[in-house]
Parts: C-alpha cells; structure tokens; sequence
C-alpha cells in the first residue's frame, strides 16, 4: 500500500447480532482495513459472540470505537458513503465499489478520511443518515436476489479496496478526468476540506436560522425538507474555507435590519 | 448478460458443513450462478443445514447435482479454475478473480463451459485436484490474514463474474458515464436542469440579500467574494428545483424578525 494513505474507516450503525460485527471484523482484516467504528450496537459491547466470530481479527475489535450517534462516530471523517444493496430513490451520486474505492483513494492520498457506512442487519440504513453521505455505494447483484449480509458487504468493499490499493494484477487504470483534475485544482493551497463535523456545524447553522424565520412550513415537512437541503450541499465536497463562506452567508442573511 | 453464453460451473469438493453449502447457494444466486455441483459432501445430500441456509436461493440446492468423485463432476467442463486463498507453489497460471473471468468470458462466449472449483472448508483443494485444473484463482488478500470461508470465496468470484457480464459501471470510465447517466436522469422528469438565467437569478437575488444586510465588506473585496460564491453554487449542476429551494432559503434568512 502507498505510504500515507489514511486507511478508510468503516462504520456499523445500529448492527444487531455480535457475530455480525465479528465477522465484519474478519472481513476487514482479510483486506487491511482496521478502523471499525460502531453506532449505538443493539446488544451493548464489548460482546461476546462478536469476539468468538471475529478469531483471528480479535485485534480490530479492541480497538474499535463505540459512538451514541453516527455524528459523532464519523465527525473527523471527510467523505461518507452509504453502502446499500437496494437501490434507493434518493438523489445521491451511486457507486460501485469498485469506483467508490477510486474516488476514495484518489481522496485519501490527499488526508481526506474517507468512511463506509453500513445499516443494520435487515432494516439497513435510514433515510437520514443516507442524506448525510456524499454518495451511495450500491452493490451491484442480481435484481432477483439482492440481499447480502452486513459481513459480505463489507467483505466485498474491502475487496476493492484491497485491489485498489495493492498490485494484485488487476490492474485500476488510473483515473484521468476532468473531475479528478477540478479536484485537485481545488484541493490546492489552502483547500483543506470539509470534514462532517464542519457540515454539520453548517447545518444546524442553517437550519436553526430558517427555523427561526419559519421556512419549514408546514411543520410535518421539515424532516424532508432538511434531508433536500443537506443533500443539496452534500453533492459536491466542499472545503472548510467554502464551508466558513456559507457560515457567513447565512449570518448575514439573517441579521436583522439593514448592515451598516 | 450476453444471449447464450454458458454459466460457469461452481463445484465444491468434499464440502464438510450443510450451512456452508446453502450459504454457497445464496452467494451464487446473489451474482447470477445457477448450475452448483458437489463432491462427495462429508454429511450427505440432500443436506437440511444447507437447505435452512440457503432461504431464497432453494432452487439451486434442488437442481444441485452430486457425484462421487471429482472427474464426474466436471466431466463436460471444459476450463477448470482451482480457487486458493494461500498462494500454491504449483506451476499453473494464476489469475485474479477478476482476471479469471475475463478469460471465462472470452471462451464461454465460444460455448466452452467454464468451471470455479473451491475445495473442503480447512484443508482446501488438494495438490491433485489443482493439477488437474487449466489454472488457479488466487482471491488477493492481506497476507496476514488470508483466509476466507467458503460462501465468502464463492461470492468474490461470483461477483466479478457479474461484473464482466454486467453492465455495472465498474469501468472507471464508464464512471464518468454513469455518473453523467445519473445526472441525466436526475435531470429527468421533474428534475428540470437550472439555466444560466435560473442561475443568474439567483445570484442576484443572493447578493443583492447579502448586500443590504453589509456582507461584502470591505467594499474593494466585493468583486473576488462575488466570484467565490458564484464559483462554489456552480460546482455542481444544480436543477431549477434546487434554485427555487436556495432562493427560498435566501427570501426565509433575510425576511426580518421572526418567522410566523
């Protein structure tokens, strides 16, 4: 693997079963990837049935890192990406795994973090945390038989991750293209980027001021009308600067009076 | 998937757990695999373990074919894929999954059947089975922790299949493509694309807002913070939809006082 590289996090919200997350465990390690981080598991942790699955990656469960809410176990992380395996009506850029993990290295080699987010175990992820990832990685399956477990998901992530990220021989052509190129204009100089913290600060920025001017009308709206608006932000990563500009923005907008 | 191209084979040799084999069944019908033969399973067949597994991909257990010894079994199999996880010190053409079946691929396409052959759940493939295989599928993995399970090499290697056979998007250009495709959709429909003059609607009505609340200060930066904000709404192609939603905000933030 290159030097540097920030190795991706991946994020278990709300697993249930323990040996789930023990197999995630397996399935990471199998791939070199040793940040797990777990939202709220439903059966408390540590947990004994994930340290029975996981033999072999024991050493990946005690350093993974348990969180209440999904923003606080991803704050330090720049790109989200929401692995699903049905395709939801959402509009969000979908990947592969195979491009996520591009874009993901092509990102990380520049100390972008970046994260994959897996739901739980049948009821997979919700809308809302969906709306705060930059992306979707679907997985593509058979229309006819599309569910895989939260272990084989991972398994298959972290396979192209792997891939990606040594030379097995694959061959990852190297991606060329105007986006790549906009990219690192844009990451050049004082472009740090934004990390989910930041956006959120943004966010609950913004959306304390509309609620404060009474945008979200009627009030049984707002939860949609949040999710269209973060989504809105989310489709293109911002850097911290554009993030701070935005921030000023909506202080100015909602300063009462005329300015001086 | 291309007209009359021949599904390759899966064959499991002396398979020793019943779940393994039905979670080799839902892995198979995850990626399209239809035609599983077994060798000599260690606990019989039919097998009510695999069958409590395998729920949803049932019908592959049930056209499932046994046989005695491992020359029946791939008797009309014309290229046969041994799968390691650990690499063999064994004078046979390894390939990637992914670079198995593109070669898969290319002969089927001739009507020559290929066939994935994956040994018993420990030991593996044994020496004489792999010599009598055109070549091996080595699944990369971090050297430190290569081993997988069962289920978990056939999915890696059902997966690439689907992916050639596939149009996926997992080329890196057709990256760029789909992603296109998704904004073309997303353009789609309702999702009517924002104009220049939607656009320039919006800026105006922006700038003007943030000039009477005294948000381009000092006055000579007005200009570069202008092509700031332009620059970071034109990043992404936004559709009228979400202009009318910004303008919304803009109107919301700068109204005074507070909402009612």
């Amino acid at each position: 693997m290159r030097e540097g590289l920030l190795s991706p996090v991946v994020v278990l919200v709300n697993p249930q079963m323990g040996e789930n997350i023990g197999a995630t465990a397996r399935a990471m390690k199998n791939f070199g990837l040793d940040d797990l981080r777990l939202v709220a598991p439903r059966d408390g942790w540590p947990n004994l049935q994930a340290v029975a699955m996981a033999s072999g990656a024991d050493s990946i469960l005690e350093k993974a890192q348990v969180f209440d809410t999904f923003a606080q176990a991803v704050s330090d992380c720049h790109r989200l990406y929401a692995t699903t395996a049905r395709s939801r009506d959402l509009r969000k850029q979908t990947f592969t795994p195979a491009s996520a993990v591009q874009i993901c290295l092509r990102d990380t080699d520049k100390t972008i973090r970046s994260c994959f987010v897996f739901g739980a175990e049948r009821a997979g992820l919700d809308n809302d945390v969906i709306a705060l990832c930059h992306g979707i990685i679907h997985i593509p399956t058979s229309p006819d038989f599309w569910s895989l477990n939260l272990a084989q998901s991972v398994l298959l992530v972290g396979y192209e991750w792997f891939q990606a990220t040594h030379d097995t021989g694959k061959n990852p052509d190297a991606l060329t293209n105007k986006s790549t190129q906009r990219r690192e204009n844009h990451l050049n100089g004082e472009a740090e980027p934004a990390s989910h913290q930041d956006m959120m600060g943004f966010f609950d920025h913004l959306e304390s001021a509309l609620d404060t001017k009474g945008f979200f009308f009627p009030p049984h709206k707002k939860p949609s009308m949040v999710r269209n608006l973060r989504t809105l932000f989310l489709q293109n990563p911002l850097t911290a600067q554009e993030i701070r500009t935005l921030r000023g923005v909506v202080r100015a907008l909602s300063r009462d009076g005329e300015g001086e």
